[in-house]
């Protein structure tokens, strides 16, 4: 058994079975042993980026680890910025990057590259496979490693490591570093300030904190002592929909920030960091909690934040029956009509959403209205880019639908955004994911049109004006999509958007709308 | 005057006028700053792969940097595999890396990353911006370190150095370091292993030396001594085409590249490095040569590469009349009818190549047959990837045809290899550039088919066969094409191809034939 199955056996007997990839020549031995596992799941993803935010997408709704197969330093750092991505949501992932037999290497071959130093800026844990007789260890400790929060792992694998004769198996599983417990001191603690600062407590709720159960604890103990439950700006997972609990989202805008926290004396944070401003500008604070707030750590990633929240609720004498806010019927506000507009599409898809759908919004500017909607919407899953770097929507819906079989993905997705891993529709269109992508077709990068008039800049010119518009010539994603293989259709009205929608939820299968707006 | 406004100013008074650019929020300063120079030619890119590829192509054919503009450490790690590129085709490159004000870093907000550690792996030369005043001296060091081979230069631009009042600019301009002599002791050295080996001595071409007055020189060493010339099995950039000497490529192969080399007993390098295998199989040498083989160095890169050729030359007694052995006229052979196929591309592409043109071949193995045929061509600039990593094609054609308006530039593509840059066709259909683009459309990734038959496996069952095919769906690039605004059209005969190809030369502006093989 040469290291390339024993690789592939330790991933499967450790449940990971899915396997994003983009092979190049040294993973030959890899990919051959991937051909003799059909246990393992392959998806080729055309380009690294659509790899990696698969496993992310992946990871985020399975909580374990998919592989990913990249090739050497250049595919790796194709990678990265959705490997970036992935560690700001703090999800499993074991990274198998394929490298020259290690004797070729002071050869320095053309595609020779530091892949220790490319991997560990975004990689919590990088190790290098010594030989074959390391291939069992190595692939067992990677597993561990992806288990043990923070948990991007990756593993170079050196080409005669993987063609190398590696003995057997080991049986047993790579067990994860026990969660540290949380500390009961600190649950005291905070739930003096709880009651000392009444009405001016506010709660920050991320990871497992903002799923459906430990958004009913925190619903409740928000309900009894009127604390305010926020998310943070990116949101890597949150359970949303009618009967859930919905925390408010800080607002990207500095100034909207602060005025929302302006009056929170005490900011808890559960499995969260203190929430900061995205970018820094001249004369603005990079702190958005105002002077004098005292921000208190309760759980942080990878403790069990649920438990940490129940502690917190019994010390506050908060009984499990009490009750708790939720949204329930849908806003009344007329269907949209007429003109397609960015709101409109919110509207659109917080009505229409299927239960128990998953929306990977990577929508930037376009899709601000839905987040808050999502709280009256069917019951779902919600997720965005975490990391800031855009290129995540596609892929992560491609993970995502393969980790949940069954569910409705939907991609609300910004033009700017969805090019750059925009050959992760092919991927779509070949699995047959059940995904409908709607891009955002604005021409523009919005974002930056808003930043510049953030440095001042009101009127632009030439220059600036081509690199913030997506015009001249315009990109039309229906050809796009045409052009990899997946149905498409264009809306540029509420009623032509609605009737698309309704038809690309009707029915299995990706499908995209180019929402015209 | 502030920090974004004297990195210009720097720039454009080292004749660094073009910026390919991908630019996000901690960039908005430097935007307005470039907004303000309309002489500094600003270019698009909706993908970092695509704005240092074109990076890439540029320098190739003007030996002088462009700048790129990368948002923190995701925008350039999105760079980083066409860097890769341009570091193994020794080019001058200035990447500006924006990233959040200095006194943000601490915060962690999710944008923030390690670029340096990023950065360090492509680069010959990375530095951080320290300040506002730090914004001349760093650009002037920057633009000196592009010039001083190895060339790629990486800045990092903290947002507040960036707005921050930065005082005058510098009117030097910046000096790059001189290059190194050769060695006199060295040239008569191999001229002595010249003329005891007669008849057994190969020279290998690189950079300077494989232009055309150099090629001459090494041609007429070659004809009075039996000297035999070859090029590196990935290309720079070489000056081809009848009238022009024509060294010959070592083939990728190991067994074809030890069979050219077989009876080489000196190898003379001439700003190349010695040939090594592209990857390591088992039981298969790394090195190229034969045992034996004296390898000796005339001169590096960096050098005066063609002084060196004629100083050997004057020690060879070679006369500066010296007969030459050119190509000349096309081989006899019928033109191509028919079915289409690889190679009737390729003769096609070699007759019918406009004077002056410029071959981006990134067609992996489907070109394989051009680089022989190219010496009967009209005169040429051709040239690869040179690391390794694919997606280099269409953005080095971008960059060659802002570096030479005027010439023709065709771009011989795969269809796996154009994937992961597609973005570039946007950029070539909004900047009007005088590209056609032909994509060998055959559905696979061939050059893997053929290296799983390298490492011994015939027959591939279904998981190998959907990592290494790219049919389920067939990628339409007609489609693809049209949908990033640029003409396209499809060819399965020799006769639509050669019709296409003639209309695509005989006007200006981008087209794309997609060409099924």
């Amino acid at each position: 058994m040469n290291g390339a199955d024993v690789l592939c056996d330790v991933l499967l007997a450790n449940d990971v079975n899915v396997c994003f990839a983009n092979p190049g020549t040294s993973e030959m031995h890899f990919v051959a042993a991937l051909d003799r596992k059909p246990e393992m799941r392959c998806v080729l993803g055309l380009f690294e980026g659509v790899v990696t935010g698969a496993a992310d997408g992946y990871a985020r709704m399975t909580d374990r680890p998919a592989a990913t197969l990249l090739h050497t330093g250049p595919g790796l750092a194709n990678g990265l910025a959705n490997i970036h991505n992935a560690r700001r949501a703090r999800v499993p992932m074991i990274n198998i990057v394929g490298d020259h037999a290690s004797y070729h290497l002071p050869l320095d071959a053309p595609l020779t590259s530091d892949i220790e130093t490319l991997a560990a800026p975004m990689s919590n844990w990088v190790r290098r496979i010594s030989g074959p007789a390391d291939v069992a260890p190595s692939a067992q400790a990677a597993v561990r490693a992806s288990l043990t929060p923070p948990g991007i792992a990756t593993l170079i694998l050196p080409a005669d490591a993987a063609w190398g004769g590696a003995g057997p198996v080991p049986s047993a599983r790579a067990v994860p570093a026990p969660p540290p417990a949380f500390d009961m001191d600190v649950v005291r603690k905070i739930a003096e300030a709880v009651r000392a600062s009444h009405g001016r407590v506010g709660m920050v709720l991320r990871g497992r904190a903002a799923r459906q159960d430990a958004l009913e604890i925190a619903g409740r103990i928000s309900a009894a002592l009127d604390v305010r439950l926020f998310s943070e700006v990116l949101v890597a997972r949150m359970q949303r929909g009618r009967g859930r609990v919905a925390p408010t989202r800080i607002p990207y805008p500095i100034d909207a920030a602060r005025a929302l926290l302006a009056d929170i004396d005490v900011l808890i944070l559960v499995g969260a960091k203190e929430p900061v401003a995205f970018f820094a500008y001249p004369g603005k604070p990079g702190r958005l909690v105002c002077e004098g707030c005292e921000v208190m750590t309760l759980a942080e990633h990878g403790e069990d934040l649920e438990a940490a929240l129940a502690a917190l609720g019994d010390e506050l004498g908060v009984k499990p029956l009490q009750p708790v806010s939720v949204a329930t019927a849908f806003p009344d506000e007329p269907a949209p009509r007429g003109t397609l507009t960015d709101d409109a599409i919110a509207v659109s898809v917080a009505r229409k959403l299927p239960e128990n759908a998953i929306v990977c919004d990577e929508a930037v500017t376009s899709a601000r209205r839905y987040f808050a909607l999502s709280a009256f919407a069917a019951p779902h899953d919600y997720m965005m880019g975490t990391g800031g770097s855009i290129g995540g929507g596609i892929p992560m819906a491609i993970g995502a639908a393969i980790a949940c079989p069954g569910r409705k993905v939907i991609n609300l997705e910004a033009d700017g955004s969805g090019m750059y891993t925009v050959q992760g529709l092919w991927t779509q269109a070949r699995e047959k994911l059940d995904v409908v992508t709607i891009v955002f077709s604005n021409r523009t990068y919005a974002i930056l049109h808003a930043e510049m008039r953030n440095v001042g800049v009101n009127a632009i010119g030439e220059n600036a004006r081509r690199m913030l518009d997506l015009d001249q010539p315009i990109l039309d994603w229906v050809s796009l999509a045409n052009g990899m293989g997946l149905e498409a259709a264009r809306a540029d009205t509420c009623e032509r958007f609605e009737a698309l929608l309704d038809s690309a939820l009707s029915r299995p299968g990706p499908f995209l709308i180019e929402a015209m707006v």
